[in-house]
This record gives structure tokens, sequence and C-alpha cells, in this order.
């Protein structure tokens, strides 16, 4: 069964964003805006032509069912004789708590534009727009069948063959054609003003990435009381919140290139045979490391996790060392392949191909093209831990963690990830390469028994 | 007698960057522009009230001299029985060379936008505007008398007291106050998009400052033969290339606060008791050593130009020193000024207050913000070693230099700015300081007794 729940669950942070600082309390919405429901949806569909012949029949075929289950966003699956379509539109608020809480329909431009771009530079990476609709901030996409969210088919011990392939290629070739090595400054100074509205997406991964997890926040939680004693120490911790905040400056000010900007297991839909990326509505121009570091501190969560999934002890070996030789193979190719973008597009306008002329000039190029993946890395470590810290001690929480029912098992985990996290962020020029981290979390796992 | 001389010498760089990137051949202008004359000037200006007010009298008792003598833009002083005022007016092409070298009308937009914003954060530090007509590509100014252009006035060895206190005051406001340490995450993002559309300014600083004088450019041109080896060798320096490479990218990549885009000593205007920059029309959001660099290097320059306009040696050395010590107070004082504003206006998302609270959380915060004024001056160190080689290698020079005839004597002060620079550039680290930057000046000085 089709399943596009990726498609909206990012709507916990929003709902915290909005809540603790005060935005207006109401977004206007363009003239003619409606909100869809499953009665009005059929007739608007019916009124484009390439989703009328892809869903076949008559619209009174058609099924259309409302999967959004109190988030962001409306999120409709429609079926006809022929075929499905995703419908996912945005509302002028958090739909789950409703209209007190606002949040920007603009969202949907963003998406669209950002899953266009990545569409342009990965093909069949991300679900294909049938229609996009600017006014009811709706777009219609392909129905991904019989695709799963990674974190669910992870949670199930799930092995993807295709994903390493498939992801590095999606960062690869998403942040290395968005950069300055590729493009041009004007276009790249273009990419920056059409994402720069995207503030209100920006600032819920501010304040709940970088900032709510290290101080008292109404909204952050963690399991208690075994984690309790962390949680304050975090807020207490001068060289964490420094470094942390290092990391927040950069994603304030570092105008990389083009990211997915929400880029962990659950913004990804797949099967064995097939990735896709979806759900970029957090798009906009920053720091690379940010999306890379997504992955790897999804992979890192799921490999602590495993131990609360185990049925009996050891029965998930197997599987975490999928998980760490998976994500090891992610970061190695994303740098191959990034590399190789490079060497073959010198497009952009840093690093002029005509200042690295003859042998000597390339030789020298090439040693700083390692150089400048060096300091990618390192800022992917420091990403990496604020991704895997926030979703423990701050709001929105993974279920790899959350479906561990037994709290003590549950917060071992949860506290082996938090002190690799720790260290990565404070101390990352201690993890030079993947391996190091892969190594310094299997390292944690058998030396912490416990919370 | 009045000069705005400042107001149009950027020109130059203007013609390079155009001829050598083959821009569109010609850039549209709105409808209703037309260039100003001396005889069309007075009836415009006679229609607006602010300027008939500051004139005063009837339009015929104006005078108005056209002073831009072969640049980028129109520029009329215009004197009426009570007072004068200045008028820019940009053309859509190099005035020098005509429609075939095109540049867009908007530099006169930024340019007014940054003023305005300037203006706001200064108060006194930069011309007051009389009049802005976009359609026009025109503003009306503040007259500036008996202001001359910084850089004559160093050239014939005036002390300056007032300086350090007025141009640390005005980088450390207008770098702070745009920066994400003062201004929440969305008006920092308004900023950038509406700085964005410059590109056509930036890209001339790109060209000319981190590319052509590290490869052939049709357009370098240097003391020859003097420097010929130098030029040479700063084509196959891979570690320099490499570190101007980084700075480039840097350029393109970080969008720090507002830069002035353009602060050399020839856009300052000034008089022993009043200090006004003028001409920012290179704004834009970018990394701040980028103009706290510009500054370090056109003393730095002016320092070793010195040697060429005694008249008896050591003659200059008072100024020597005056040079130095200003430049030491600068730096101290822009440090000083920007940590307070920091302290006392911590208004910005960046380093949260809320994360540094109680007296533990204050002395980590004051441990980074030295930290970050750390970071700040290295990348300070690299910027102004590479204004100090593209004032020697590249296209536009400095009269600091250009004025000394005797070009052995030329050749041996910019051999000295360039072995300093290239060691700032590359080692920057070993400048950890100003004083170790105004003590290695005065030992390369010292050193090389020739070219």
């Amino acid at each position: 069964m089709a399943c596009i729940f990726g498609a909206f669950r990012c709507s916990l942070q929003g709902i915290a964003i909005n809540q603790q600082h005060d935005m207006p309390a109401m977004i206007e919405t363009p003239e003619g805006y409606a909100p869809q429901k499953p009665e009005t949806l059929s007739a608007y569909l019916s009124g484009i032509d390439a989703v009328r012949s892809i869903l076949g029949g008559a619209p009174e075929q058609w099924t259309i069912a409302e999967v959004g289950d109190g988030n962001l966003n409306l999120v409709f699956i429609v079926k006809g004789p022929e075929g499905g379509v995703a419908v996912k539109q945005a509302l002028p608020y958090v739909r789950l708590v409703g209209e007190s809480w606002p949040l920007p329909l603009s969202r949907a431009h963003y998406e669209h534009m950002a899953l266009t771009e990545q569409a342009r530079l990965t093909c069949a990476l991300v679900p294909k727009i049938h229609h996009y609709d600017e006014r009811q901030a709706l777009i219609v996409m392909e129905l991904l069948e019989p695709h799963i969210i990674m974190r669910r088919g992870m949670i199930a011990a799930t092995e993807y063959p295709k994903f390493a392939d498939d992801i590095s290629t999606f960062m690869a070739r998403t942040l290395y054609f968005t950069s300055d090595l590729a493009l041009t400054a004007d276009r790249k100074k273009a990419l920056i003003a059409a994402f720069a509205g995207n503030s209100a997406l920006c600032k819920i991964t501010e304040d709940l990435i970088f900032t709510d997890p290290y101080r008292v926040a109404e909204l952050n939680r963690w399991t208690s009381p075994q984690l309790d004693a962390y949680a304050a120490r975090w807020r207490e911790d001068g060289d964490l919140k420094v470094a942390v905040s290092r990391l927040k400056l950069k994603f304030l000010s570092s105008a990389e290139a083009m990211l997915h900007g929400d880029l962990h297991t659950g913004s990804i839909m797949l099967t064995p045979e097939d990735t896709r990326i979806i759900d970029p509505e957090f798009a906009f121009i920053g720091p690379m490391g940010f999306d890379v570091g997504a992955i790897v501190a999804n992979f890192l969560i799921n490999f602590f996790a495993q131990d609360g999934h185990e049925k009996r002890p050891g029965d998930r070996d197997a599987y975490r060392d999928w998980v760490l030789s998976t994500l090891e193979k992610i970061i190695t190719q994303f740098r191959e392949k990034f590399l190789a973008l490079w060497r073959e597009n010198p497009t952009g306008d840093a690093y002029p191909s005509s200042l690295f002329q003859g042998s000597g000039g390339e030789a020298r190029l090439e040693l700083e093209r390692q150089a400048y993946m060096d300091r990618l890395w390192a800022d992917t470590v420091g990403f990496a831990a604020a991704k895997m810290i926030r979703r423990i001690l701050g709001l929105a929480h993974n279920i790899d963690l959350e479906l561990i029912e037994d709290p003590d098992r549950r917060a071992t985990c949860e506290a082996r990830a938090l002190t690799l996290a720790r260290d990565m962020m404070v101390n990352s020029a201690r993890y030079p390469t993947i391996a190091s981290v892969t190594e310094a979390a299997r390292r944690v796992r058998m030396d912490m028994a416990s919370y």
C-alpha cells in the first residue's frame, strides 16, 4: 500500500517554533485559496488534463483518501482505474493545532522550486511533479508505490542495497551543481535570492536543532527521568553550547549550495530497487554539511536504536553491520562523486580553471579539492552531532528510538547516541573520516552498558 | 575647493571586467531615463524642493560643473547662492569607453540602499542624501567641502587624528548591525536578497582582485620590466593561488554582513576634523574581513609608498610611524567597538543569550567572542593581502604608488608590498595581531634594499 507519510512528518517542528516565538496570529492567504476536501478534490483534479489521463476513467470512479493525520499539510491519495497520484496542499497554519499557529503557504512554492531543481539534477531520485498550483499551495505528484518511509524500513531491519549509491548521487549532484564550484556568481546569487524568503522554515531548524536542546524550552522532551541528568548537563556545557552556536552561525551565514534542508530517513521513500527523496520544503542555500550530516545522524541513531528492537541479544548484529557499512559507503561514494563532478564540470567562479593550468596546476588543485572535502567533512561531523542531539533532547524525536517501549532500554540507546554526538561536536577533529565515526559508534555501544 | 573625485574612481575596474567577459553588448534602460547634461540638470534640480532650498536663489544663478572625467558615472557639482550639492548619475555603460562596455544602472539603486543603511547606522560618517531618483539612477547628495580624498592626503603626508576613531566606528557599526549577531534570521535573509542583484559589481571584485593578478590577463599591468619576475612567479605559485581561491570562495559564499565592498582610502573623503565614507556601489552581503582588509591593505601600501615620495631619505619617517600606529589603532578600536556592540546588543539569532546565562555562561561566551574576532582577523589578513597584490599586479593601481615617477624606486616599494602580502596570504597564522603585521611591514622595508 502506498504511503506518503513522509510528506508531512515535519509538522511537530512547525508547531514548536511558532508557539515559542509569537509569530503573527494570522497569515494571509491569496484570494481564491481554499483547502481541498475529498469532496472538492476530484472536481479540481478533473480540470487538469495531465492528472486526468494518469488516473483514467471518470472522476466518479476515483477514490480519494486524506492521509495527513494532524500535521502541517493536507495530503491526499487519489486512485483511478489506471493509476494514482499524491496531492500535497499547504495550510496557512499548523493543521494539528489550528489557526493560532500560522505557517506560511509559501513553503509549497519553495518545495516546488527545490523539487524542480532536484529533478533536473538527479532525474529519477525525486517524485515526478504532475501539477503545481501556486495559489492553492498545492502539488500533485507521483504516487510512490510500493515505497515506504526508509526510517520504518530500517526499524524493521530491511536492507536497501541501492541506497548508498542513490543517496550519494543525490547529495553529490544537488550540492555540487548548486555551489560556486559549478555556478557563476550571478546565477548563484539569483538562487540565494530565490530561496531567501523561506525564512520561516529555516527558523524552525535554527530553533529546534541549534538552540532549544541546549536551554530550557517548553517543548523539549526526553526519556525521563532516565536522561534528566543528560539534559541538565547539556544546558550547562559551555564547550558544547559554543560548538552548536558556531554551527548555527554557519547555518545562518554560509550560502554554499541548495540544501534539501531536512534530509533524514523520514524524507526518503524507497524499495530495495528504487529510492526517492521527498519533502524539500526546508530548502534554502546553506552549508552542505547540513544535508550530509542529516544522513549520518539518522544512520547513527538507527544503529544505536537497534538494541531496543532486538528480540534476542545479537539478532540485529548483522543489520547493525549493514547500517554502519552502508553509512561508510554513502560518505565514501559522496566524496568520490562530488570530486568527480568537480573535476569534470569546473564551470563555477570558484577555483577557476585558468589559475590551475598544466600538470603542476592540476596536481595542486587536486590537493585543494581533497582539502575542501576534508573541510566539508568536518562540518558534516558537527551537523550530524547536532541532529542526533535534537532527536533525543529536543522536541522532534525519531521513531527509531520512540518505538522502543521499555524506557530504560530506550534511554540506554539514547545515552550512547548523546555521548558520541557530544564528542563529535566538541572534538570534531577526532573524527577525520567516516571510519573513525563508525568505529567510535561501535566502541561507545560496547563501553556503555546502560545510561 | 570641493572634490568628489572619489565618487567615480572605481571606473577602471568596471571597464576591465566587462571587456574580458563579453557581457551583453547593450543594457536596457528604463523608459524616461536620460543622462543629464549641465544644460538639463538645473531644470531637473529646480523641480526638487529640498535641493532648491539648499542651493538658494534662482536656477539661473546656479553653476554646474561636470567633474566626472572619463569614468563610470556622470558627476556634477552644483552651486547656488546658499549652498552646493553633488549629483551622481549612473550611465548604462562605462563612460570612458562607450556603449560597447555596459554596466547596469542598478548600481545606483544598491549604492542608495547601502548609503541609507550606513547613514542610519553611523549618522554623520556618510554624505547626506538629498534626493534619489531610481529611474534616472541619480543621487543628489551633500557636497563635501573642503574634504579631499584620503589617498591624496596620505600621499601628501597629512595626518588625520580623528580617522582611526571614525573608520573603526564605521566598520564596527555597519558590520555588526547587519550581521547575524544583531539581526534575526528573517531580516538577515531579506537583506541578502535585497543586495543579491548587485552581481555585476561583485563580479568586478571577483575577477580583478581574486583572479586576474594570478593568471595571464590582458589588462593586468605592473612596473615592467622591474617586476616581470614577480608577475611570472605569482602565476606559478600554487600555494598562493590556492590561498586566493579560498578567499574568493569566501567572498562568493560567506554572507556575514553588509559590506561597503570597496573600502579603500579612495572611498574616503575627509578633513582632519570630519570623515565621510563614500561610494558604496559595490555593497552586498559578504565576509566582514573584506572591508576591514581593504583598510589594512591601503594603509600598508601607503606605508611602503612613502619611500617613493621622500625628498630626502628619512623625511617621511614620522609619517610612516603615523600610518602604522594609526592602522594599529584602527584595528584595535574596531575590535573593541565590535565587541562592545555585541555585548550590548545581542539581538541576533546567532549566539542566543538564552544559551549563555549566568556568570559562567557569560564568561564562556566572552571567550568565544574573542575567538570570533580572531577568526575575523585571520580573514582580514588574507583579504588585505589580496587587495595589496591586485593594486600592483592587476589592472587598478593606487596613486600612492603610481605617482612615484622613478620606476626603480616604485618597483622597490611595490616589491616590498608584494613580499609582505604573499606571506600574509599564504601564512596568515604568522600574523595573529595587527602588531605582527606592522612589525613585519617595517622588517620587510628594512630588509629589502631593492626589488
